[in-house]
């Protein structure tokens, strides 16, 4: 209670002091973050236990808070911002998307209508469009087409608002009025995200009713086998008519060939969009521009600046060509929503182009990335990343003790042990309990797949050196 | 260019100084919010015309981009956190919730897993526990018990993410196999907010298979008339399966009878969802709990901090009693995920409770808030903005030529002007173009009604009365 002005509120000039303290907190733990061990090391229920079974009556200092977050938060964090991070798939941050994030936090504004923030949306559709040029996307999907891009909250929630567009735009908008009726069938690659079949559970497609398309060596879809299918099953008095394909899936960043792909699905009238969720950001490099060979026969594409863009969660990036088959498919416009300016037809409403209705001011943070680092700077990072990798995968190629699995361009190289299985997980459980680093697997035709995935903002040769070295370590050590 | 390291990344004494000067931005912005005009005055494509139509080749300076914010952005900004912010509902921030978002930024953890980041997880399921008890909701919500409580993005989200449970539940699983099927029906009150319809449209179920249930004098749900409605579509061979009641809808903040609502619920055996989006937080006063009597027999409980909690966007809190329904209808385990932890069941990966996968420390902030606060400190700003609006009532009641529409026990007075609609509506049109506050409409029974919404943080007795008597003038004006 602040006495002066019967107000439980922290006053201005407090908050000015502790917002210093809390900048310089990060500024240590970014300095610092190499000495943690990367992948947490506490057990099940070692957090909570430290807390307070009850709230607290009375408010509490800034100091105390910030005392917990070192002592009792800290040693349950997995550093994904850590330099030796190499699990999964990266999710780097940079300064300049922190200090977005936090002017966001201080406007706190809702961008659910233009009209509720003219900033927040205009922002955003300007730096979609920045977006579309910086990595060579088609034209079809700037604003001043008949598209546009959008700020989702993941990836997953793009690839639903795809599926529900192309739902509806199958069935006429029948669909959202009547339900479905499980007559129609989606399309994937064998290798593709666990999120298409959750968004098929979520809008009543039925995970039955997702195909997953037989893959050729390299793992990638085969379009052949597409066509196959889409034949069938149009024999068999289904209805086709949405296809999601990958721009380097989750396991082994595969690449679909989209635009053969893509000519299956448009001789069939299917939906296609398009998922680049980690590797689209490669884009901004021309020389890796191949990846998106296709695209301009896309329906719809998503990728994460919140993944390989220095831009810290949440902020994907989705874009269609026909912003009114999305609109039309997510779009109810109640009373207390309406406004002149939504009726005079001039401006995006974004509420319209996602499932929440609310919404913060994401555009800022990569406003200021892209601002930051400038299309150069971007460049000549994913460069790095993708040189480091490819450095690695000679490594393992020369390696008489290591085998590569895929043979990848970009920044995910998936390998195993010579031992066999076993010896690969026992391996990555060595270097993980370690600390030290920390990478992830995965299951390709029975095989247990280590995978090692560079991207991080403060990863350095000298730190996938060492990573290198760990894993020749535990690979002794184990005999 | 950063020459010394052959880098683009922002040195950390640059953040360092950077962040001082982003938190004193927010400083004087919160300093001087009352001197902008609540509502944005700029007209569509005034913000875009400003900004380079290319990304910039090479990276700018924080100052070019502060500069932009306050020159810029700040015209285009509808100001969400000033004190004469009336309009929609409350979406009230405060200084230790930017500081809990700035330190998650600084942390950029990925929480989908709890091995992906303990503390992630362990925080937010803790923190939910205490809003069980901080606002007197049944033990079942607990996590200790069967069920538990999870942040999602919006209130829409919680609200998809119910419908689907009780979707998986209704059919055994199948929907999410097969698809739907078209005869599956939700209820819920001819008052409820558009994401419910929202989401039967997503879900597969169909906005004409969502029976608008008719309103009593107060707009809130009839019991009997739900109860007459589930009897003629089971009569009719279709699936009644969930119902949503209300704590506070959107326009009027009309406070469905939940427990008579339950009670029909029950009987038929359908999935009861409780949406408090708004009114939820009054519960932390034990004087308002009587708007959840009732909720012991709901099956889902949703509100949000983001709303009256003064927790900055996003942070909805979404309560189960029965979390292996929730999970049932929304996990998928692929192999890339797989972890130790979660196969031995004694944690909770959060990704499994909501649509998207990836998930940043929410928690944080939720947590300091009510650290800084207390309960007391709550109770106390939440009481003050209910007495502000029953005293504003009070003033419309007393005054000869506005009417009281609705009499709330809350913080939202609805009102009209006696002239009819078309004076409301220029009264509300006069006060927002002044820029000296903002307030929104809705309809009722083709009445064009006011809305006072009260629930800013910096909101205090003066600027209410300031309101009122912009109000009275713009009617005078009028003549």
């Amino acid at each position: 209670m602040n006495d002066k002005n019967n107000s439980y509120h922290m006053e201005l000039e407090e908050f000015r002091q502790n917002g210093y303290r809390a900048v310089d907190w990060i500024v240590d733990y970014l300095q610092n973050v190499e000495s943690y061990p990367v992948l947490s090391q506490v057990a099940p229920g070692d957090i909570r236990k430290q807390l307070p079974p009850s709230p607290p009556e009375h408010g509490e200092s800034f100091d105390a808070m910030l005392k917990d977050v070192s002592e009792i938060v800290l040693p349950g964090i997995t550093h994904w911002q850590s330099p030796s991070f190499f699990a999964y798939f990266t999710a780097n941050s940079s300064p300049p998307s922190i200090l977005g994030e936090l002017l966001s936090a201080g406007l706190s504004v809702q961008g659910m209508l233009w009209a509720t923030s003219p900033a927040c949306t205009e922002v955003e559709t300007h730096v979609m469009d920045w977006l579309v040029e910086m990595l060579g996307l088609p034209h079809k999907f700037l604003s001043r087409t008949d598209g546009g891009g959008v700020i989702q909250h993941s990836a997953s929630d793009a690839t639903l608002c795809a599926l529900l567009a192309a739902r509806e735009q199958a069935t006429a908008g029948q669909s959202n009025k009547q339900g479905c009726d499980g007559k129609l069938i989606a399309y994937t690659s064998g290798q593709a995200h666990s999120s298409i079949e959750k968004a098929c559970m979520i809008a009543g497609i039925g995970s039955e009713n997702l195909r997953l398309i037989e893959l050729d060596q390299r793992f990638a879809m085969r379009p052949d086998k597409l066509d196959e299918q889409i034949r069938a099953d149009m024999q068999a008095g289904l209805e086709p008519f949405f296809v999601c394909t990958c721009v380097g899936t989750t396991s082994t960043l595969a690449l679909d060939p989209i635009a053969d792909v893509a000519a299956v699905a448009n001789e069939h009238g299917l939906w296609l969009h398009v998922d680049a969720a980690m590797a689209g950001t490669a884009a901004v490099c021309p020389e890796f521009r191949f990846i998106n060979a296709g695209v301009e026969l896309a329906d719809s594409y998503t990728f994460n600046p919140h993944k390989w863009m220095f831009t810290n969660f949440d902020c994907n990036a989705f874009f269609v060509a026909d912003r009114a088959a999305l609109i039309n498919a997510l779009s109810i416009l109640p009373e207390y929503l309406r406004n002149q300016a939504t009726e005079s037809g001039a401006v995006f409403d974004y509420r319209d182009w996602h499932v929440p209705l609310g919404r913060r001011f994401r555009a800022l943070k990569l406003w200021f990335v892209i601002r930051h680092y400038g299309v150069e700077g971007l460049r000549h990072h994913i460069r790095e990343h993708v040189a480091l990798a490819q450095e690695f995968k000679q490594w393992v190629t020369d390696s008489d003790e290591f085998d590569l699995v895929v043979d990848n361009p970009l920044n995910l190289v998936c390998f195993t042990h010579r031992d066999g299985n076993e010896a690969s997980e026992r391996i990555m459980k060595a270097v993980n309990d370690s600390g030290r680093m920390y990478l992830t697997h995965t299951k390709l035709d029975d095989r247990f797949v280590l995978r090692m995935s560079i991207g991080q903002t403060r990863t350095e040769r000298r730190h996938v050196e060492a990573a290198w070295q760990q894993l020749r370590a535990a690979a002794a050590d184990r005999r």
